[in-house]
């Protein structure tokens, strides 16, 4: 807030109202630059402890402060990519002050984690990571990659998945994740996932396509693993029967980008030096026709991960951003191998002063699963 | 448009994007009072079809409008409650209009759907209500709140449901829907559902808790019908074991007050009025108590359903809108009985000049399922 020349911030998005008070609370965090933040709930009405107040609604911020002595700011932080300009106008009316837009000051603060949300990440992972070694005994022939999916999605859940999948911004949606097999893996979705798939309906155009899971194809199975509100994201590559040998060349080349990018990726290191890696041993194999789909191709090889899957930073082209210590990082160099699927792996890391820090660890190889 | 006074609309918004071009893109699709729209779409980079255009970026509309011989609007309707503060800044800055927060006048219009849309919501309603029938068969003795959910989910998702639970604006999240049992139906949520429950973790406090469903207890399942981008809304109760009298008291009233608002709910009835007559059934019997929630009451009895779980109307006190023919509305008066758990039913209707047509089939009365 100093730095960008605010009195006090006031947040209203579930996410950044739980990193900063501890509660999902329907209402607003308000917190000055001197003196204690107020959180003023509208909902729940049972929640109690310091510096929580029930308010019915934000004009009843003013009477609050001035009951603390706290004077209205007179420039005011709030987050404006993502509240609405409805709500920017009332926020402006209702306090007087200044705003500024902090959208981009928090996501960048917001991706570098704190220790305990080092720690909920890695008990994700470690979670996430039991629940795939389980998948392949979920496979039974004749499966759909629909009915594939539904059974993964039940097994996440039955072992203490949220289900939720926090995604920031208003254009991206999905339901827990995608299940892709065969060509599905190759369409087109309008979603900036790194590989997109068909769907079930023209509402949403993304995963499974009620295909029959075939002879010589593979299945990618990318359930977020959103066990501790912190989702990390592991994607893991299924064969029935065998595969042509560019399908398994294709899977290790991705292996050997993660490893080369995690030892690679040292505070400093820069987004976009990281996506040239990716590129450059995609190359040395002639790989990039397949590399991130096919007609579609995703720009990017990884990104931020928290409460929400697509966080700061992103490892993509012209971003000089600099790796930091504490930034939470997905992998995800998959390739699209036409008439097989996607192969690759995808894994959670942690950015350390020695690298990255591995945190989903289930087995890499292409598990053959009938 | 002409009654507001703009010359064009710009949305962007995934389910005003899908209900005027027919998908779900991201880009935007431009509607002028005269001449043809445009869809700009940047991704999927595979969608063709008159009036679609690949773009990069919004700052393209300009030289688009331009090749149709089309001038830049003066006034320009957006989706003001929907959009970011920072999106509502570019789209002026690149159409130089004068911009109205049209979110309001595109929720009303919704709200009445098309014969196209009611189709969509009876076929919903079909599917959901096939699904729910299956229901009692997944209860097994020990079984807790959650697993049975899960189960739940898994039976909807095998048979169609997409999944994914759209909710109109920023500050409501919910994972398919809530199975609630016992206490836990009291258990207020920052989230403005009917009921709360819960939740299995502080970041997602919402519906089931991981408690044993107890002998004396009562399971309300309300999952969403998402089956063809229209979401249908029921719920229905079971019990394991025998419940008080009282239990299958509320439920009846449950029942006499849809019965009551669907017979009154014609084209003109006042949204207040309904919400009126619920209150007047449930003082009737004294069940004030216990209505809508016990210690957090919800102050609604239905709300409008759509793409999106949360569309208008809504009824509530002091809410003079008349219903009009075309609104698609959920009913769920729902009691939540001390020591037992939440009683009613939930259905949705289509509002029709005689009255509201039932969508939603699955049998009413609080079925044993132990």
């Amino acid at each position: 807030m100093e730095q960008v020349g605010a009195d006090a911030c006031l947040l209203s998005t579930p996410v950044n109202v739980y990193y900063t008070c501890g509660h999902i609370i329907i209402g607003y965090v308000y917190i000055p630059m001197q003196g204690e933040p107020t959180f003023m709930v509208r909902r729940p009405n049972n929640i109690t402890g310091e510096h929580f107040h029930l308010v019915r609604k934000l004009e009843d911020l003013p009477a609050l402060l001035a009951q603390k002595g706290q004077s209205l700011p007179k420039t005011l932080l709030v987050e404006g990519d993502d509240i609405s300009h409805g709500d920017w106008l009332r926020i402006e009316a209702c306090t007087g002050a200044k705003l500024l837009n902090g959208s981009k000051v928090i996501r960048y603060v917001k991706s570098i984690k704190t220790a305990f949300e080092q720690e909920q990440l890695r008990l994700s992972g470690k979670k996430h990571t039991e629940v795939m070694e389980k998948v392949p005994s979920l496979y039974r022939a004749g499966m759909t990659d629909h009915e594939f999916s539904v059974e993964v999605e039940r097994l996440f859940r039955l072992n203490g998945c949220l289900g939720l999948f926090r995604i920031y911004g208003s254009t991206m949606e999905s339901h827990m994740g995608s299940v892709l097999s065969g060509n599905n893996a190759a369409a087109p979705s309008p979603y900036d996932f790194a590989l997109g798939g068909g769907g079930m309906h023209s509402s949403l155009p993304l995963g499974a396509n009620n295909s029959v899971i075939e002879e010589g194809q593979t299945v990618m199975v990318d359930i977020n693993g959103n066990f501790t509100g912190y989702v990390t994201d592991q994607s893991r590559t299924y064969s029935v029967g065998k595969l042509p040998q560019l399908a398994y060349d294709a899977h290790q080349v991705s292996i050997e980008i993660q490893e080369a990018i995690a030892k690679a990726g040292v505070p400093g290191a820069t987004c976009e030096q990281m996506w040239q890696l990716s590129l450059d041993i995609t190359k040395k194999y002639n790989l990039e026709a397949y590399f991130m789909g096919i007609s579609q191709q995703a720009k990017f090889v990884g990104h931020g991960i928290g409460m929400e899957i697509n966080e700061l930073p992103v490892l993509c082209g012209r971003n000089p951003q600099p790796l930091e210590a504490g930034n939470t990082i997905a992998l995800e160099p998959k390739f699209v191998i036409p008439g097989v699927g996607a192969v690759g792996t995808e894994n959670s890391y942690i950015v350390t002063e020695n690298g990255m820090e591995k945190i989903t660890f289930a087995p890499e190889e292409i598990i053959q699963i009938d």
